[in-house]
């Protein structure tokens, strides 16, 4: 029997439309379902809205900073209606472009909830019915790729359900600028809305559980980001634990939460939960019939429709573990010429890594040999000054023992740096203390977020400092303190002091 | 006879300092002189000063462009007299840190004129006399490196020399923005210029005698950037060679050139000469009391000066040719000992040019391998959005007969370029048809300048587009576009639409 198409690919996210497009690309004839708009999270509740927000919000900030450069403004003020306005149209120009990229490549889309079935077929609910009145129809492909994508996660903490909680899906909705807020959680959304609420005007408060913010960085980043946020008014709690939310009965929320053994509590107009994001398997495994009335809200799946959709996935031969989807290296699941990839795998979850293992997917089902490794993964944060990590950190070398050895560089000292007359900011390169060979790097700098790709490019080819000293890096840029850290591994930077002599 | 040196570098700037901190840190026991401010032209009169004009400019634009995001501001203006402040506190910060370097290294800091001498002899003519009233002083090394840069040249047109025909020295020395500007020279400091006094509200008028801006860049480089400058209010004019200049009865000046041959005029408040920089190689071979009554203004030495340095230099056994030194790949001159560095040597004057240079005589004088490949110069262009080019281009390939292919990636689709409303730009990479290795690369772009520095690597070691996307590039970056371009080479990007099948 021939197949309906040689690829269906569930969900419309970074990593589902750049597979889809990949394998048409490949020629394979491609399917590809979505039940709301193109870009998924990423570009519809993620990474596009913050960084557009983020903008606007560091704009205000040089603004107000401008008499340093001898440009001066009066009257500086924020339209939050225009800044939602820009974000929403950035929004809508690059789905759009997703939407003409899939018809370009002659990517079939079909609006609506895609539900896998047995021996590859996929149930498909329509968003709106047919033309001919069909609310559901059936198609079968040589391969699927599932690309549920993720949701925000909650707390199971005391007063989670208080109007006034919200997720980052809630905080995008809002159309003020909260007076204030507290935001659960240290992590990259959470330190990245805490930017754009502070430079704002809103009085932000950080309660993060973990001794630290930014808990997989480089401890130094920690620290600077820590102080640089504090700096600016936002006021950081690590180490303290949420106990429970109530009402203010003086209007707005209160949190609990326990420091240093002590119970304290802040009051606050809106709470932000964010706390990760959970992965979205239940919808691609379980009739949309039997979740039905909690659509709206994926977060609101209960334990009971997780272990149901658990269930069907193990029939079908897919293991799932705490509702990520387990798969080999190039996304195959158990269950023959199944893929998945994103948000709904074991990992990392980051738009490019879907977007890569969705390449991958695509390039192993059409016959190719998929060349990206999935292991370095560049990981950003959009602060100012921009945070940007690859491969391992002194922390991780030493809890591994690895040998190696390591050129930082202060950007103090940095030409460009003191024209932009950024924070203290800086390089680190880790490199293997006897092949030499580049292992990780950090950087919190200005457009350390797009240097950071040199350094991925250096991990996976194994290229040593001297080898990435063999090209000049061009004056005045900030790319030459990473110059200079590689200097520092091979002996000395120009630009830094040198080390007394013991 | 022991020297008093090992090493004596002639020289402060990018080269020269650069050169002597390396020298130290190899442990050669080395001497610098400079006559006037550490950090050479770069630093005092170059390519610190432009930027950070360049910064304000921006921003002040960027402030009256804040309403695309939703960030107003009234009343935005623009104090002349801080911009200059903020520019000579940037560059006395720079030129402190390079002193302190200078001596935390241990390197012996002597100000005055050096002037070669044989035998490996240096005479210095100190800026001020000695606590013991000398004035000047005579030290020996084992090698000496030449530094002497450059100084910005005039055209020997009818005109030059009246009041308000300005070089970057004198434009910078202006305690008000002009009304109107006309710069002869579209080349990197006439394009850079423009952008920064259109921005600030002056008439600026771009006369290149080519047939278009930054001739030796890629084609398309040079027809956007027209584009845009045009967009911006400056009045481009190519393929017009300069007559003469005279004052304008009605105050300022008026140019007179000759377009598709026919004359023209226009006239402004000021003039600027911006047609490249002539070696300043006469200072180190003529005793400054030989032309001590131009020493103010180098651009003045007269023919007679420099075939009399020349003579002198070859008496060293050095060979000039049209005021260039020549010398071997390190930097050796013909007569043994004595290198020479930076602008005064036949090549690209480039600041990272100097210092790679630098860095690359002094580890051949201390015995070591140099390792930088000194054929492989990024060039960065600092309008907006940032210009930068390495290694071939399209038309480079077609003129030596290279097969090679283009990989071109328009950025319109790129998220951050959308995010900030970026101007239309591309990323092109050249590779070798056959081998596939990496040869050129052309940005115009957002941070084009600090991502350049990858594909430097990439040429300088030879490496592939498919090496170059094994490491993933961070969602969303400008430096995503860089992959997208990688992408086009190995068989198509995502994020570009398919091209039409024959």
């Amino acid at each position: 029997m021939m197949s309906n198409f040689d690829l269906i690919v569930i969900g419309g996210g970074p990593g589902g439309y750049v597979a889809a497009i990949k394998g048409a690309q490949l020629g394979l004839n491609t399917a590809i379902i979505e039940k709301d708009r193109f870009g998924g999270t990423c570009l519809n509740r993620g990474c596009i809205p913050t960084k557009a927000m983020l903008h606007a919000a560091d704009l205000y900030r040089e603004i107000l900073e401008g008499g340093r450069f001898g440009i001066h403004a009066e009257k500086v003020t924020v339209n939050y209606g225009e800044v939602l306005d820009y974000k929403q149209e950035t929004i809508d120009k690059l789905v759009s472009g997703v939407e003409q990229l899939l018809k370009a490549n002659g990517v079939t889309m079909l609006k609506g909830t895609g539900t896998l079935l047995a021996d590859r077929q996929v149930k498909v609910t329509f968003a709106e019915p047919a033309e001919d009145g069909a609310t559901e129809s059936y198609y079968d492909a040589e391969h699927i790729i599932l690309a549920g994508g993720s949701y925000p996660a909650k707390l199971p903490v005391e007063g989670m359900e208080l109007q006034g909680v919200l997720t980052s899906d809630g905080l995008f909705a809002l159309k003020e600028i909260p007076e204030s807020l507290t935001i659960i959680g240290g992590g990259v959304i959470g330190v990245e809305f805490a930017e754009v609420f502070s430079a704002l005007g809103c009085k932000v408060t950080i309660l993060e559980a973990l001794p630290k913010l930014l808990a997989n960085l480089d401890k130094e980043i920690s620290q600077n980001l820590k102080m640089i946020l504090k700096k600016r008014g936002v006021d950081i709690h690590t180490g303290a634990s949420l106990a429970k939310i109530e009402k203010d009965p003086a209007g707005g929320l209160i949190c609990h939460y326990t420091e240093k053994d002590k119970d304290q509590s802040i009051s606050s107009q809106y709470v932000l939960c964010a706390v990760g994001r959970k992965p979205n398997a239940a919808g691609l495994f379980l009739d949309p019939e039997e979740f039905a009335d909690i659509a709206e809200n994926s977060a609101a799946l209960t334990t009971k429709h997780l272990e149901a959709a658990a269930q069907t996935a193990h029939a079908l031969g897919i293991t799932m573990e705490r509702g990520f989807i387990e798969t080999d290296i190039y996304g195959q699941t158990g269950a023959p010429g199944i893929y998945a990839i994103g948000d709904i795998v074991k990992g990392i979850q980051l738009a490019h890594v879907a977007s890569a293992q969705g390449i991958t997917a695509a390039e192993k089902i059409a016959g190719h040999t998929p060349n990206v490794d999935l292991a370095i993964v560049p990981s950003c944060i959009y602060t100012s000054p921009e945070i940007a990590s690859v491969g391992i950190t002194e922390e991780d070398a030493k809890a591994s023992a690895t040998p190696v050895k390591v050129g930082k560089y202060i950007t103090s000292a940095n030409g460009k740096s003191l024209i932009s007359k950024e924070e203290r900011g800086f390089v680190k390169i880790i490199a293997h203390a006897d092949t030499g060979e580049i292992l990780g790097a950090q950087m919190m700098c200005a457009r350390a977020t797009d240097m950071i790709g040199e350094m991925a490019t250096a991990i996976a080819n194994k290229l040593t400092p001297s080898q990435l000293l063999k090209g000049m890096r061009a004056h005045p840029t900030y790319n030459e303190a990473v110059g200079e850290a590689l200097e520092e591994l091979e002996g000395g930077a120009i630009h830094m002091a040198p080390k007394k002599k013991k």
